[in-house]
């Protein structure tokens, strides 16, 4: 570990001065955290668990592979490659459900949009048009009865079969990878169909052989950007807009007490957008006037937030983003959230006694959610998202009723800027909407290469957001252009590395470049389910260059990964053909030949790979290297 | 414990002879097997995990709730009944998705079969009428126009969302459960979208609330069995027959060296109904014979041949059902077995050790399989059925060459008869189809009650099937009739309590019922996928009576439930209003909350709950007085 960059955070838990701060009131108040939780379960790891070889699934079990013991494999019979891959593909699986959850709900959205059911509009007509002439609708119809063949096909698409070709596959895998994949038998079907095929294999005694079990995960992790992230973005876009740089803000200092604050968390937007527009109108932000506040605010949290922060501009009503799943306790412990509208992860199960002690609304708007202490859920359709958004000013305001001059607040002055809204649309748009630019300040160095960030924050590999920031800074410094998706992409940004001032951290290269175009070193790409948009961009590039994926002097990281959707999306970079760090070491390391089929003999099938270690500096180093091979190759 | 039972199986670990003698084999062929390797894992439990109070879902874990240590929570905040609820979810899950992938199987073969891409034919088209009828698809037309009306429906009900109303449930649910679902919010949706829901709720920071999630557990046991075992089991019978009593040979001695024997192993029919055909034409015996062999012949292995078993008469090709999960590697040291054809659960994944030593191939027929050793791999497409099957019979023929004469057959003498076969129509069919018979024993108490008995094998609370026999013994002493599915069934098949010698076993009550009627006291339903199929004799005599589920005297017993599929049927038992006894005790026990929800609150919502115990005589009391209070509420 370089000694240089641990010691600036000696005796800390996170990167951001204002959770450290936060984290002062709530030991005070007496409550846990996930800070203080951390520790007790430290005490108490268990070895087998962190190495992937200890299995739950039947009667017969748990079992543990311990070759002192003898016990060299489950009852069943399956070893240790196998049980770990089976675990790690559960967990690829949970991801890839979680996000074909998010998709069916967008595309049921756009859907009852176009029906005239919600009081959403399709906001960006040529993003419809041209996904539709991409998918082969008709664009010379009326603009709804096209986004409704579009909602259908793209809900299709996630249901697609063997018996059947997908379309979005067709039309969004780069052009040099679908023979790559037919012959490695990973070309997926829809993701509904992949998830029931992969978990029918993970059962007892179904698919014990490591290898089979990594092919399902490789294919379930194409199949998961191809027929859900990608066409749930679009619709995103196409409902609320394509975004578009802007600068924004970020941080717990966003918060005033006085206001009626509602936060909106998770990852689906839908609940959000609809109060956001209904905060805008005068007789809302009379009715939190007339219970004693100086107005509604709209306060994004998390990925939800960062969904928000890229399509709408930050002002008086809607006031920025508060920071990334880490924050989300001492977020409510400033005394200052009315109400938290829940729809995804991550709502954490423990924030009961935060919404006591310091009187928060907990509001559920998805039939997914279940938290402790949450007393008003409200299952989502689209055409009661109208209503829906109406209960939660209600709830917000007669929260603040209760919590205003009861509770004392408490706001961390931090107040950071950002430029949110990086989209491939936003960046072709920065480079005159001719790849050739980009082609040449790579060509000449001035950028060496690209990484995608995309990821969680965990304490397992340092303070909260340390590692993802180091490793960041030090990319930036050897020219290498990041692009952030996820809850790491927020960490980012309240640590002030997404915007303009950060350029003069980079290397002289991407210094230059970041001036000329007026962008930051690091690009804010949304959240960890842009990793679809992300990849929209590589794939461009790459069929511009007539080369495939594993040519390009690109990689992948994911430097504080936590849950499973980042698992899913890691997995899907490998079968997309790059080199993806994965920080912490995902739990398969008691499984041996496992471990060297995903770090190395996978680079030969798919041209993939993870690469793993929890050092920025090392890290940088082993992605600056992987980028200066492919450059060589290129001739650059 | 009971000790006049245990003693009888003092150093024993399975109740069959034919077990514990291929047993001394396979220790002297030094060779590992599930007997063997449970002693070694036997050693090192973890108790965290046998309470369901570990999680190892993200990188802040792994995690265990340890109240000695103050780790109290997980780190994200999980507390224990959650987190043993989230786990115990993620199982039912499994089961419902595997479940869900036979059911798009089976859809998809009646719709291919319609079309005439397949070698199969409708052989019920009775079943076929009554279907369509019942699920408003006009029955005047073509039968194969029908059938893929039909098939389409079915796939559909899958796929319902909260938007629509499932087709399925409305027909199939007793009448008076509607409204009791519906008040508790499980009224459920397609099976593919209660998974992608309950696995959206599974991942870390999203559902940490015991009742929600275990309310998601029932409304997807709910959706398993109507939107897709009902159907596929329909489905099947369509296809193949439905099952009639017969008489059928169980157990190891059905095995004879000398003919080319093709095993087929799972749960799902086609390549094994594709083979049986052939098997059956002279020119394949002939192919045989040309080999050396005496001719061709057809075993069936767990569930899959149960399948046949139900369907198929037992005569020279078709010689029988070699017992249940964990008679599987057992079997394969018999030497007798030139190919082992494979497409769900159970494939256990040590068998290559026993396809090298005993020369056996070993086939996949399907995508989910992953056998270490299987060298064969064929997905299943319905239209490549035929060819599947001939693949099959080739490859067997050539390991009987290698096999033949250079193995040493083991084969023991015992041969079991059974009556297999029963279904809802062969007991109507058998009472003169009429119901007031059945009710009219059971008032005046000659049946007591029925006890659906479906389940695995497991060596958790005894020996191989012991607790399976001793408790469906001490229920038929009890005038209890057992209607029995699963490997559960192959082990009372094989233990002789499905033959109509098993009467003597029986109380007087139920003797003379098995006399008057020509029915054993143990009526073997089927697979474990058959648990739809008994609740629809049990709806019928509910819907008969006009009374609830709950008001029934009956009860449903898993004595050695194993894994995936047998959670989810259980779950779906206790929200369907059953009395559910399961052995061994689920993962749940570290979460007191839990446990009393599901073994006593639960009972005031949906009428059903979780009844618990190892040992087969305080099981039967207690079945025995749940049954007997229900008799008395309804006045018998």
């Amino acid at each position: 570990m370089s000694e240089t960059i641990l010691e600036k955070m000696e005796g800390r838990v996170s990167y951001h001065d204002s959770v450290e701060e936060m984290l002062r009131r709530i030991q005070t108040d007496g409550l846990s955290s996930v800070f203080s939780r951390w520790p007790e379960q430290e005490k108490i790891r268990c070895k087998f668990c962190l190495e992937g070889i200890s299995c739950q699934l039947c009667t017969q079990g748990p079992c543990r592979i311990n070759e002192k013991t003898g016990a060299t494999k489950g009852v069943c019979g399956i070893g240790p490659d196998a049980m770990a891959m089976r675990n790690f593909l559960m967990h690829n699986i949970m991801g890839a459900a979680t996000y074909g959850h998010h998709a069916y709900e967008a595309f049921r959205t756009l859907k009852a949009t176009a029906e005239g059911k919600t009081s959403f509009k399709i906001k960006d007509i040529d993003k419809l048009k041209s996904m539709c002439a991409t998918l082969g609708i008709d664009t010379n119809q009326d603009v709804n009865a096209m986004a409704i063949q579009l909602a259908d096909l793209f809900d299709k698409e996630m249901k697609i079969t063997p018996d059947e070709e997908s379309l979005m596959v067709k039309a969004f895998a780069p052009k040099k990878r679908h023979d790559v994949w037919r012959n490695l038998h990973i070309y997926p079907c829809g993701v509904e169909h992949e998830v029931q095929n992969a978990i029918a294999s993970c059962l007892t005694n179904v698919d014990g052989d490591y290898v089979s079990l990594a092919t399902k995960a490789l294919r379930l992790g194409l199949s998961t950007i191809y027929t859900a992230q990608i066409g749930l973005e679009m619709t995103q876009d196409i409902l609320f807009g394509t975004p578009m740089p802007h600068e924004v803000n970020v941080d717990l200092g966003i918060m005033d007490p006085d206001y009626v604050n509602i936060a909106f968390n998770g990852h689906q937007p839908w609940i959000g957008v609809a109060t956001l527009q209904k905060a805008k109108k005068a007789e809302y932000q009379e009715m939190a006037k007339k219970a004693g506040a100086k107005g509604l605010r709209i306060v994004g949290s998390i990925e939800t937030g960062q969904e928000l922060l890229q399509r709408f501009e930050v002002d008086d009503v809607f006031v920025g983003l508060m920071g990334n799943w880490l924050s989300i306790e001492p977020f409510l412990a400033t005394g200052t959230v009315d109400a938290l509208v829940m729809e995804e992860n991550c709502s954490p199960p423990a924030i009961d006694q935060y919404a006591e002690k310091y009187q928060v609304a907990l509001i559920s708007v998805s039939t997914i959610i279940g938290v402790p202490g949450c007393e008003t859920n409200m299952p989502y359709y689209p055409s009661k998202a109208d209503e829906m958004a109406d209960k939660c000013i209600e709830l917000a305001i007669e929260n603040f009723k209760k919590r205003h001059g009861k509770i004392t607040p408490m706001v961390p002055k931090h107040v950071q800027k950002a430029i949110a809204g990086f989209s491939t649309e936003a960046v072709l748009g920065a480079i005159g909407n001719d790849l050739n630019t980009l082609v040449d300040v790579i060509s000449k160095g001035q950028i060496k290469g690209v990484v995608a960030l995309a990821n969680c924050s965990t304490l397992r590999n340092g303070p909260q957001d340390w590692n993802t920031v180091n490793l960041t800074r030090e990319l930036i410094k050897r020219d290498i252009l990041v692009v952030a998706g996820g809850c790491g992409n927020h960490g980012l940004e309240v640590a002030g590395l997404c915007n303009l001032d950060a350029a003069e951290m980079a290397g002289e290269g991407l210094k230059g470049i970041c001036k000329a175009l007026g962008i930051p070193p690091v690009l804010s790409f949304g959240t960890c389910t842009d990793t679809g948009r992300i990849s929209m961009l590589v794939t461009a590039l790459a069929d511009h260059l007539d080369v495939d994926i594993p040519d390009l002097p690109i990689a992948v990281t994911a430097p504080e990964w936590m849950e499973q959707k980042a698992t899913i999306d890691g997995i899907f970079t490998v079968a997309y053909g790059c080199y993806t760090h994965l920080s912490p070491t995902p739990f398969i390391t008691g499984a041996p030949n496992l471990v060297k089929l995903l770090t190395e003999d996978v680079e030969g099938l798919t041209g993939g790979k993870v690469a793993i270690g929890d050092d920025p500096v090392e890290v940088a180093k082993g992605i600056e290297a992987h980028i200066n091979s492919k450059r060589k190759k290129l001739g650059m």
